[in-house]
């Protein structure tokens, strides 16, 4: 019984590989494993090629139980670009930067990531105070906070076990918390009844996409569930859908549309899949992302229809809500138009819209606090659901809090309430503010083309890239965008997400940008990305 | 074409499913299933049925589209019995007792999950002093608050972006929270080396378990990844294991020996799971949960030896680490024991180690704080571990803050030294004190027989049921120990879990009850618990 039933894979994929192991050094560095048609028969021999291998006690050098090799498959199918190689190498860049590493720049602006705080936002002072009461109860008795921050607190605290938001609360969520978000829904969608029992509060808006494409996952091949989501798309949605084992379904918004959604273009993709799986889910973010659209009532009443003919389940992303700021648009739940749409659909359709602490003026990303509401579920579906929601206990406290404050926030009358509405209100003007001057901007630049920014935190222009610079991306084994972006990021320090990370048509080419920076700062980064692409441009022509 | 190719299943299995829908009453309540050979062929009819039966523009009544049949399987079997039946009675008895109904009792006691601040135990100071400054720094001006406090939370706050807990962090975690962490299990190990790159803060322990098991698991059939637990477990492992697909290995602990660990036996069961599966991963529990078991120095050892003997990835759960009572019993951790048996181990055995702030003497549950330890994993595996977690953007910071405080609590010659030491003391103490008196008054009952609470916080007894409880309980279609513990839910309003819901040898009964509660409810508790175990016993015998 020799080696010669063992493959021998050399030299191994990472050079840290053979630090791992002790024992015969003669193999170090070698990977060895099994003939996949002997593995079975070969236990019990394994034993001894063990002994022979390495003597009496020390265990045998058999490689690592977990390999990328032997991981789940659907892990490695994985991919989540807005946190991707650009952004571990723009940390590097930091790194080197305070190591004192000179660079043509001297910091590096992330505009990767929908980060609101970091970006040096500040949050709602009001849902600070009531968070830090909820902390520390003993700040009840400081007449520096405000009347109607220690209400809220004492009612949040009342709600909790042992008055502590340290204690688990019900896995769906504190139950005042979801009567305040199903009166804000309420009032949202203009007196439209919503049942607490339909809310459940989640971490993060994406735990609770995550989780209702987890129930709505089955069946093998052909038999598939098959999730439509737009392209462009939010990572989140391919990562989770690979993760699970789900097909995705690409449907393109219209960029000369101002990425609009045409309901011939679901048609098409929906038919096209069905030859090789079975659609169930029709995924929509609205206001989009990376995209910036805002889809009009219309637009939404025919995917309404849609799903209602095709018979899918509706996913509508709406952690955005707040975001709109082009003249014209407006918010339009979901919600609200499938109930005005009459009892013929508001009674059939199913749907799941999400919503979080993270977005729109609060942008409270770190307290992973977030909410769906589930309509027309099946109940037995729904006890489901809540036991499934259960084994994870249940979603942060200090989120749901927070969710509270979101969903029934100061009053008119109350002592906080002129302070909010400025707080508020000054965060959506800049940020209208800085969707208008990125549009303008970004639009003097030759081969740069951007549709209005009107919602959402981001742009999502077209570049136009020279063909020896896609050539010599190709040659480097890069998407070209991501040759661009990282390009962009070594000469400027500014970090952005290629457009091949959210999908895009084929031949096209796109970039990912927040609005958030600071004015000035996004200034700054607009003219320094106008004049490296047009060198860029210049370069490779 | 009829309806004679269709399944009509009849009755619907919850009265519920009619009101979901408009359309053609006279079908309302029965369910429509496609017989599965015909399902593809039928599609283009399908249409033609639609119309006939609902006509021009209403949405056709073909049910939902997320049924329980058409739902994730996988979903379907998963359990949590810490979260299930009983404790949604329990819930629901809360409600009856707030709306006047009569009960032989004034208030439910639940002490059916261990959530220590819903059961009266007070937060450390310290802990909660720099949340309230992390959330409303406006606070550091305030002199009320101690030095130390002020310093954590400022150093805290500079390593969020903005200076903000509401910004997302690395997805891996704060980078100097995970060196605190780091720096305390060196401390805790005695020296032994701890990188933080081998640190990943989580959702709760419950996170960071879910997503080793998620890496681990692939095949199918008979290579089917099989994972090791012990029974009795926390049914965490059984939900995650049957979410994923993995296959579920049985090791009992031994109920005679004080529930330690026998490697014989986790001989025993892993030769018979490796006919049907292929056994990667042994998950220990230590100290135990629900069992209360602390496990020797020299169990942990073999259990590496036996790890490394049969190829396996160990998964150590050690939430309870501080919780340990018992008289010559210690902690010792995997990681110490491992580096502690040298390189041919510590180099070669793949360990995860889990803790969360939940537990101890913290019982922050509700933060859902918690940090794993990756030991010897393959570089390539860590990678795809770090882009997984990625897609979840990062783990609660306020959870991650007070991890950070957890594992660099106030040191000595701070001002806020004393009172933490008095407030942690106190609560363990009380602790060590309540797991004792539970021992001891649940072994004064004839017919129930209780291990010593060595650590953790439950203590599982065997409960002796008589035989025509066990026919009766059989004959309700209900689990002997979930009859029984019902009908203590209903007389006394204590609310236990069965043993059932953990897992335990055939044939026997046991409870997880915590012994959370404050002293003297606990003892009351334990007071009405023996007279209902009397009495049941002599209702049935």
């Amino acid at each position: 019984f020799t080696l010669s039933v063992w493959r021998l894979k050399s030299p191994p994929r990472s050079s840290s590989r053979a630090r791992g192991g002790g024992g015969a050094q003669a193999l170090a560095g070698a990977k060895l494993t099994p003939l996949s048609p002997c593995r079975t028969l070969c236990r019990p021999s394994s034993t001894l090629l063990r002994r022979k291998m390495a003597g009496n006690d020390v265990p045998p050098r058999r490689g690592k139980v977990l390999t990328v090799d032997t991981m789940n498959a659907n892990v490695k199918k994985v991919e989540y670009a807005v946190r991707g190689p650009i952004v571990q190498r723009a940390v590097q860049i930091e790194k080197e930067l305070k190591e004192g590493v000179k660079k043509p720049f001297n910091e590096v602006i992330k505009a990767n990531i929908g980060d609101a705080h970091a970006m040096g936002q500040q949050p709602i002072t009001f849902f600070r105070q009531v968070l830090a009461l909820c902390s520390y109860p003993e700040l009840l008795d400081d007449n520096k906070f405000p009347e109607d921050a220690k209400n809220r607190a004492r009612r949040i605290l009342k709600a909790c076990g042992g008055s502590s938001i340290g204690a688990y609360s019900a896995s769906q969520g504190i139950d005042c918390v979801r009567q305040d978000v199903s009166r804000y829904i309420e009032h949202r969608d203009g007196g439209i009844a919503c049942d607490p029992d339909n809310i459940y509060l989640t971490t993060g808006a994406s735990d609770g996409i995550v989780t209702i494409l987890k129930l709505l996952t089955t069946g093998e091949g052909r038999t598939r569930t098959g999730v439509m989501i737009s392209i462009p798309q939010y990572p989140l949605y391919s990562a989770a859908l690979a993760e699970l084992g789900a097909v995705q379904i690409n449907y393109y918004l219209n960029e000369e549309k101002c990425w609009s959604l045409d309901i011939d273009e679901l048609q098409r993709s929906l038919e096209a899949a069905r030859e090789h799986c079975r659609p169930r889910v029709l995924c929509i973010i609205n206001p989009g992302n990376p995209t910036g659209q805002v889809q009009s009532r219309q637009c939404i009443e025919d995917v309404i229809r849609f799903a209602a003919k095709e018979h899918l389940f509706l996913m509508a992303d709406e952690v955005y809500q707040d975001n709109v700021y082009a003249e014209g648009c407006a918010f339009h739940s979901f919600k609200k138009v499938l109930f005005e749409m009459g009892p013929k659909f508001s009674s059939t359709v199913e749907l799941a819209s999400f919503h979080s602490t993270s977005k729109c003026y609060m942008g409270e990303c770190g307290f992973r606090g977030g909410y769906m509401e589930v309509i027309n579920m099946d109940p037995e579906v729904k006890a489901q659901l809540t036991k499934l929601v259960s084994v994870r206990l249940c979603p942060p406290v200090p989120g749901q809090a927070l969710m509270a404050l979101v969903t029934n926030p100061p009053q008119p009358g109350e002592p906080s309430y002129a302070q909010f509405i400025a707080e508020k209100t000054a965060t959506l003007n800049n940020l209208a503010q800085k969707a208008k001057m990125t549009e303008e901007i970004l639009n003097t630049v030759p081969g740069i083309r951007c549709n209005p920014v009107q919602g959402a935190m981001y742009s999502f222009p077209r570049i136009t890239l020279p063909e020896r610079a896609i050539k010599d991306a190709k040659a480097k084994g890069q998407v070209p965008d991501m040759f661009y972006c990282m390009k962009l990021l070594e000469e400027t320090g500014i970090c952005l997400v290629p457009g091949s990370g959210f999908g895009q048509k084929e031949g096209t080419f796109h970039f990912r940008m927040t609005i958030l920076p600071p004015t000035d700062k996004l200034q700054t980064m607009l003219r320094k990305l106008k004049e490296f692409h047009q060198q860029f441009t210049q370069q490779y022509s």
